[in-house]
């Protein structure tokens, strides 16, 4: 395995961005500037993609400045791409493309911040690297708010949107307590989570006391049942005088069809759009039990909300990202850095890593114990996991009332291929 | 007109409520507690509702340290309620039984925190107590996130939802941007505002720079035209990649129908529901131009968001509470204390006061003049009235990761009056 010393390395983001990603960018960067044995960082711009058109971004030019400001930056700064690279068999140009890309730019260390998916697209890169000889050294690093990468404690991007979630639906029961005498009774947030409840069992944190909001969680893990759900909501209201939901994306009736799809298309082959299946609770509710309703759907907020990141989770960020530069500079390659949690209460971990081998394309899902037995909360065990995610505040700086994100020059790289056609 | 020292308040939190109501209630009850002229402050559980019933809560019992709390909670503390008190002439009844209330228990000052209908309900109650020749000082404070109260600089509760609808979009903005290459393309967010535009319009505040979200704001003050909104989302695409849309609830066609109900229902009678708009206009999108879209329904979050307070709204809220116990204990009645804007930049501001009769029922729209001439965005006149109202940050204390709410005893005072159905 190759060590490329003072070669340059291409960093690229991928996939649905966070409220930190760019925190994992800030700390790559700076640790490649800091190490003195990487020459330039590109960034492709759009991801993976930027690599492939050779549209690459010059992140030297940027100011030691404004690279710090990235930490408070959300969303993905050199862009992201929704572009599945497929194996080598079936996108073997592509990967070929990629490496004259490489080899035009003496690129000697591909860095990939992504989600499962990309751990598999970086571990194909490795071995196109590896059949061809080019010397390149492959790490995947970690980013999804999805929560569902194995090995790794956590995924960086979860903590600040599972904090922006509990938060929000604490407020909302502040909200909806105070109205519910006269007006809205029942209320419905809807996250994401097409497959794991991660981020339903974190708005489950903001609930301390008996009759705090949220009231009912609604995980893709759990068959919905209609009869039971409405009973439990009208028990509620009846007890605590208004009920609070919180129900993932993702969640599906016995037979596997999407609540929304089901109740209001019958289409058992395609996801839920964003609001259908909060539209379709409501809609349900008002019908069968009469209440008054109001809903929210956060959608991209919860996971690009810079204003409201969980410092342990913009700390992993960025720490992750400084992982990578010093994986790649001891040697190691095909290879990711996760979180080991050392202990729960107080939270410590450490930089820990797992071959992309290990992680590419599994999905790690909610563990049978962290949902209550009845499947409409979560449990203590749950808690003890998830509370430390959110743990601390870190404010982005603020001018004129509003969060200041970096605005980057993003000067790019002369090409010297020939323009290359997706 | 008598001036009742020493005797009982009544307070009580009306319609809708915001992230800084109750901060109004710990101006009013620590400035209560530190005139020394008042007795007990008794708050009405769900408002007027509260007073009706004879369901008082005895702010007395508090602590000095939970009372400050409130200034940090979202919600209505003591509970709101949306029951309208019609003239004295159709709910006689309940205004004789609020006289008998407040003399059971000694009131001699009314406190009513709420929008312009509730101000209305204020003349209401200070006319009956005149009539009766009971001694009442009937003070109005201003609440109302839609900022449509005449005579008042703005509205408290209006800074902050317009501080969060701006942060939120600034921040999708971020992240749009960095999807737009190979997925979401527009991205449409639903604010409130059924009749006056000013929450789209705060959101317009994150766009510093050409090409920065938002890029278009549909207000209900500008009829939709759907054939030259496709053409600005297209040029928009076109021009920067992405399109972020801020529309307010109540976007109407020139017909005055509900861009959502014309289009979905023909129903043009009834308002949209929550989401409606949101999702009428995602798919004319996707229908009519191709282009992928997400999109987010803030609804109670933007009113309720404690955790990003406007400071200058929150100082406001606090101010004005305490001014309504100044004003009581000056001998004024039948009065609102107001905002008065001093000047732009810096902005200062002092409290003034206007009659009820001036406030009631009656609603501020935005000036012609705060609105670009094509109907897509704010002016530089609307950007300096706006400015100064989300400007400050006051963070609230937090545990566990999460924003700490007050939590009261309320305690409630034992009824003296025979039941009462409402």
């Amino acid at each position: 395995m190759t060590t490329a010393r003072g070669r340059n390395a291409f960093y690229a983001q991928s996939g649905g961005v966070t409220a930190v990603i760019n925190a994992t960018a800030c700390g790559l960067i700076q640790a490649a500037r800091r190490c003195g044995f990487i020459g330039k960082v590109f960034a492709g711009r759009n991801g993976i993609v930027g690599a492939l058109t050779e549209e690459l971004i010059d992140t030297s030019q940027e100011s030691d400045a404004d690279i710090a400001a990235l930490a408070h930056t959300p969303g993905g700064i050199f862009g992201s791409c929704r572009y599945k690279l497929l194996d080598l068999e079936h996108h073997h140009a592509h990967y070929e493309r990629l490496m004259q890309v490489f080899a035009a730019h003496d690129i000697g260390h591909f860095f990939y911040n992504g989600g499962n998916g990309s751990m598999d697209t970086a571990l194909q890169v490795a071995r196109m690297a590896e059949s061809i000889g080019y010397p390149l050294t492959c790490i995947g690093i970690p980013k999804t708010i999805d929560n569902d990468l194995l090995h790794t404690d956590c995924c960086p991007g979860f903590g600040s949107a599972a904090k922006y979630v509990a938060t929000s639906v604490r407020e909302i029961g502040r909200d909806v307590a105070a109205m519910a005498r006269t007006s809205t009774q029942v209320y419905v947030l809807e996250v994401m989570g097409r497959h794991a409840g991660w981020l339903a069992a974190a708005a489950g944190l903001a609930a301390e006391q008996a009759g705090d909001a949220p009231h009912l969680l609604l995980f893709p893990e759990i068959a919905f049942d209609e009869t039971d759900f409405l009973q439990q909501v009208q028990t509620c209201v009846q007890t605590w005088g208004y009920c609070v939901i919180v129900a993932s994306e993702g969640v599906c009736s016995a037979s596997g069809h999407s609540v929304a799809r089901c109740a209001s298309q019958g289409d058992v082959h395609s996801h839920a759009k964003p609001g259908e299946v909060g539209t379709t609770l409501v809609k349900l509710i008002e019908s069968r039990l009469g209440y008054k309703y109001h809903w929210a759907l956060v959608d991209y907020l919860q996971r690009a909300a810079g204003h409201l990141v969980s410092a342990t989770d913009q700390q992993q960020a960025k720490a992750l990202g400084e992982a990578a530069v010093t994986l790649a500079l001891q040697g190691h390659h095909r290879i990711m850095p996760t979180i080991e949690r050392l202990s729960d209460t107080p939270y410590r971990w450490q930089i820990g890593q797992a071959t992309l081998e290990a992680v590419a394309s599994a999905e790690r899902r909610m563990p049978e114990n962290f949902i209550r037995p009845d499947g409409y909360h979560i449990t203590d065990a749950c808690r003890i996991y998830l509370q430390p995610l959110i743990a601390g505040e870190s404010w982005p700086p603020y001018r004129n009332g509003l969060p200041v994100h970096a605005r980057l020059k993003q000067v790019m790289v002369t090409p010297k291929l020939p323009a290359y056609r997706l």
